[in-house]
């Protein structure tokens, strides 16, 4: 048992925390005028690409890439195992507006880039995944519908049928993440093709379907808490109506949609939780540099003792979830996804709920302003407040944790 | 003891009930709808108008009014008493976007026609308060500063100077509520005319300032969370450059500004807390519509015990609050603000943040629904939100209450 | 609606607390050192006696009862509603060891008697009511099972066979509240007489089993968190062996054992929930008492934030929680036990679990004292602590309340 | 970065776990039992001594041991680093009771063996190291005072007063764990040589005091909650009264008390944690048994979403507390006890209380059962519960700890 960082992970996490201190932090209120002078709150502000090339010429690009095994793929990213990538995740949530985009790190893109190499056709690879490796394009995957429980893919509603050469998609999906953005160029929609099927995991699909594909409508971009997300391409609401694709865009093979998706949840929630925690250390710097700066009743914050039990609560927190996010990436290295299951669900759960708390604390401690738009807090806490529904609630990974670990006592 | 509402009461309630069934809720969707088309969200839906005209003529106008005593004012108002209006504003607030208003019952309006009544001159009740009272404009409080913790009012930095028969008004406020809505005509500024004098408490003073006076500047709209909240005619930033006003527009006397503002908190943070006790039970029943109607696992979610568990708990969390709040009406009434100290400040702490856990189950129980615009609920939940920091937050408040309790035993 | 006590409370609450100051406060330490010296920890001191004729004396005696209908019982009690009774049993509950017994007002014997009033044959009254009503002799309630949920009597397992002009009964009770001293003359047992019968409610039936029945065991004391309740008579495992008693020994009619159960219920839940509000005033006072005497960090208790926080909160939970059960007897008053369903099960979740923080936060106030048998805090904590379970766990409460909330949707 | 366990830690647990599994859990019930038999509950039931015996023939004896730089101590323990024995106590924290006494590996033995191993004489390891190590004696450490927060060893009361070749002795300390076991020889006194020296920290010394010397008066069994905890000896008040010992009872040098007692506290609190980390085990263990076995409402507990909630956060939570603890147990065994300085404080404000939220949670499930002695899970949870409180309570550690984060900023 070690808990340092191999000489891999120091190096980069070192590279990455000065591209944060010289390139990032900085960026980050020019980037807020920027868009706010933009045509529509949608386009990208120019820094970002500035970004984007200056990440990409320090090597700090595609850090995330795993294949289907959860092993390093260097063939498209920088091959690094999950645990190495973890702690570089944590570090581009500090700024998540700007930093995992900065860095083509920013979902659903990576899951998507991952899907596409490790399921996709020679042609599929060429045409969408090497633009999304470029940065040149982004992308979407429409898998939540509002009908039905995030969390059980099962009974999704949206039928891809097939019909002489082509698939036919209708349907409605919901909160897809990023397709507000028109640089978001293709979709992974996931479907049924086979709704009456006999096994209710290989009923379901994935295919491709380009932004400009006739009868797909981004219809609205849906809120969080008053926020569209504008720095992640927002959450639309999307409508298929007799949408058609060649055949060639479905991805795998027909069935196989339910597998996929499954593949691409381990990785997925990994960096989202350790996004979350560098929201937290973002969320406790906050807290720690407003108490040592501001008084009330004739003493700095700093020495009250409320204030007090909300850092150290927070540090405590932070530094329990990190060490099981990380225990869990190495999980999925040594013993796959399937092996970590239990951790898996288990950082699901426990990231969320914890960091929503650490940034409602620091909203409080900011007073107004920290509701206000003046400081990130707000909207961070709706991103990660979201996350406790987003995949399915924390409620029913509870239910299921619960359930395998009752199932030694039967 | 008796927990029974009065005659008088019950009957308004019937009758604001009907009005709530008959137009309030069936207005809601139309509001927004014509909301949307409006050229700018700051207006006003032309049903707002239709439905104050209705409950002018049914006689649900203006109900909340008392003097300076806390004692029903019926030269006014509608001559209720605290504990005969809260249980009403309880159910505008089952609709806070719309009924408040529509009763011509919102803040800040209320509490600044109320400060007219009690402390205005002729003039300017003339001027001021008989077009409040008839619902033709509307009013804000600017109070809240940035750089100065919203509990403290003695530590205020605007400044009011005498200047010939003038006064002139410099300084900085934010979260002024209602500024952002084009009917809003005016300012009631506090500020400080006697910056060194030797009681703290005397050197503030309350002013009257048209929207139009040359150098007040309504500078942007604050939000909260990513809500701007069109419905109460948002927040803003507002500017006071050499904004110059008549002396007559002195509200009462010079230093009385402190005294003024503590006398309008009492049945301000009542209604607030009725209001915020109403929109606990529409989070009731739509959690109640959403368990009955939604299927998760094979069972109706209204038959899983955690489901079960946050609806018991809001019911019997929301009954306690009720009761204490009209406790505390109760003793306003009856012993008068100061009598009711410790209560109003246990009210204070008790609505939001109980409220606050109600709504977010209620958000938790709807899915990607509940964050989004299709639902109250997250709407609700920020507006609940702040008022844990609103006009102080919970720990200042906590720590006056305990020191009351301490000085018992020393 | 009117918060204020009516004369005859005012004038008992005035008489009761000079009792507690001047005979009940200065009698603990006594009683303590008089137990320390018994033969047997389940005899009683002598100044219990003493304070029970005091109490006698003083009219401040059999305060509780109330009939079938619960209503006042002028008979039997002092008259009074059990709104009156409340607030006096709150005050009992500030010195729970002594008080409620001193006023011959402590469970379980207050439930009995009613039983017995209500249900009860002549004979019957004659030879259990009179001396219970005289303080003579103690009484238990023998109704839970350790194999069966105490929130349902349905499955209660010990069986009362008729059997010529007998019953014989056989089963296995605990926490037998009171079995434990020798001066608990007579038991109430529930079970079943008609075990198959076709209507569950009609199975269970009460019968009165004299202490010195052959086959009656009281066999061992049950703890509560190590604590044996000494003052309350401990709570007996107690075995029935082929235990004769003569038919006349039945409560009211064979298959009315659920009936009487309930309607003991209602009215045993106001007492406890009272009691329990009283002991957290107790434990408000010594945290108070505690922070205004100790220094840490070069300053008191009084003056450190998370302190100040624990009480006032701690003052607002009780505000609340006293409102919802003065108002739940009012209810009882007036509508009678079932129109107060939903607020008898709402006190019996609110109550123990809010007093049980209460008194948690003192414990850590006091710090090793705090759990000591120095500070009467852990053992009261233990004795609430066990309310969330006894009756019925919270969570089955839950459930049911929340059940009839849905309801209305359905 | 590796999660795994290193050889020799795998060897060991799998050798102690068949150790708990052959001989520890089946002797758990004799154990009582023997107890129950015994002339006095503070004498030590024989099943003990053969646990010992077993456990040292196997190998499994002192396997603790660190020196004073917090690294492995092969001279008289088994040579482990805190790591490596780190899951090792959390094992024997399955069984409180017995597993650490069978191991000779329990408090506060372990810290008062390395305290004389590191500060002691020749004679003084002779004379008491050597029979603690055999497991023939048991020791005490005596600091905590009741006047003094037990977390500020700088405000000692207890005096220890040179008088030509002897000292002598004089105070009151209590929650003096051990003491009351008549096997316990030796006392560890923390005192104060130098009470008006100018350095606070050089004000202490740490005197060995033999249990028979005159005027040394173990006074009564402090309760936690209430138990006494015969287990662990108790925890005693203890009176020093003009105790007289030879100047070459003191450990160390005049002065250096404090020193000692910072030294002892790190590994002291990883075995704590770890142990509470496995008492938590066994109650999830608990939970799970009881959740499978009983059935409610028709269905089994575990089916109850409740129910699963509590299992599923009380996995979640052990995961995280774990891998904070094992990650201390690192830092010390890298950069020492100074280097994990905030680690350690860490651990100590989030192991006690959530496993007292486990245990809880527990004894919830378990009903009456829960609170009673018939399963351990009410005795655990107040040995839990009152290391929220020893050596310092949680509200300290956490202002110690927020004031090390804040220091970044200031």
């Amino acid at each position: 048992m070690d808990f340092a960082f191999d000489a891999r992970t120091e190096e980069l996490r070192e590279k990455l925390l000065t591209f944060m201190d010289e390139h990032v932090h900085p960026a980050e209120q020019t980037a807020h005028e920027q868009r706010a002078a933009l045509a529509s709150p949608w386009e990208t502000p120019a820094i970002v690409d500035e970004l984007k090339a200056e990440a990409r010429k320090q090597g700090l690009w595609n850090l995330f890439f795993v294949d289907e095994h959860s092993l390093p793929d260097a063939e498209y990213g920088a091959g690094l195992t999950n645990l190495q990538y973890a702690p570089l995740a944590e570090i581009t949530g500090r700024s998540p507006q700007l930093a995992p985009t900065a860095l083509n790190c920013a979902a659903p893109d990576t899951g998507n880039m991952e899907v596409l190499a490790q399921f996709g056709s020679e042609a599929q690879k060429k045409q969408w995944l090497e633009p999304l490796l470029a940065g040149e394009i982004r992308s979407a995957f429409a898998m939540t519908e509002p009908e039905v429980a995030s969390s059980d893919a099962t009974n999704i509603e949206t039928h891809i049928v097939r019909d002489g050469d082509d698939y036919v998609i209708n349907g409605r999906k919901w909160y897809i993440s990023g397709a507000m953005n028109p640089l978001c160029q293709i979709f992974i929609v996931m479907g049924k093709t086979d709704p009456d099927g006999p096994d209710i995991r290989r009923q379901q699909s994935m295919i491709l379907v380009p932004r400009d594909t006739p009868g797909l409508e981004v219809k609205r971009a849906m809120q969080v808490y008053g926020f569209e997300d504008h720095w992640h391409g927002g959450h639309a609401e999307v409508l298929f109506h007799d949408v058609r694709v060649p055949a060639g865009n479905l991805i795998g093979e027909e069935g196989g949609g339910f597998g996929i998706a499954q593949a691409r949840l381990g990785p997925g929630r990994i960096h989202h939780c350790m996004r979350l925690i560098g929201m937290a250390e973002r969320a406790i710097e906050l807290m720690c540099r407003r108490a040592v700066s501001r008084t009330a009743f004739g003493k700095p914050l700093a020495q009250q003792g409320v204030v007090q039990e909300w850092i150290a609560d927070a540090r405590v927190a932070v530094e329990q979830l990190r060490l099981l996010v990380l225990k869990t990436a190495w999980l999925m290295d040594t013993v796959g996804n399937k092996g970590a299951h239990t951790e898996i669900q288990a950082i699901k759960i426990a990231t969320p709920r914890t960091v929503v708390d650490i940034l409602d604390k620091a909203v409080q401690l900011h007073g107004a302003g920290g509701v206000s738009q003046d400081f990130p807090l707000a909207e961070l806490w709706a991103g990660a407040r979201t996350l406790q529904l987003a995949d399915g609630p924390d409620e029913v990974h509870q239910r299921s944790l619960a359930r395998r670990e009752l199932k030694r006592y039967l």
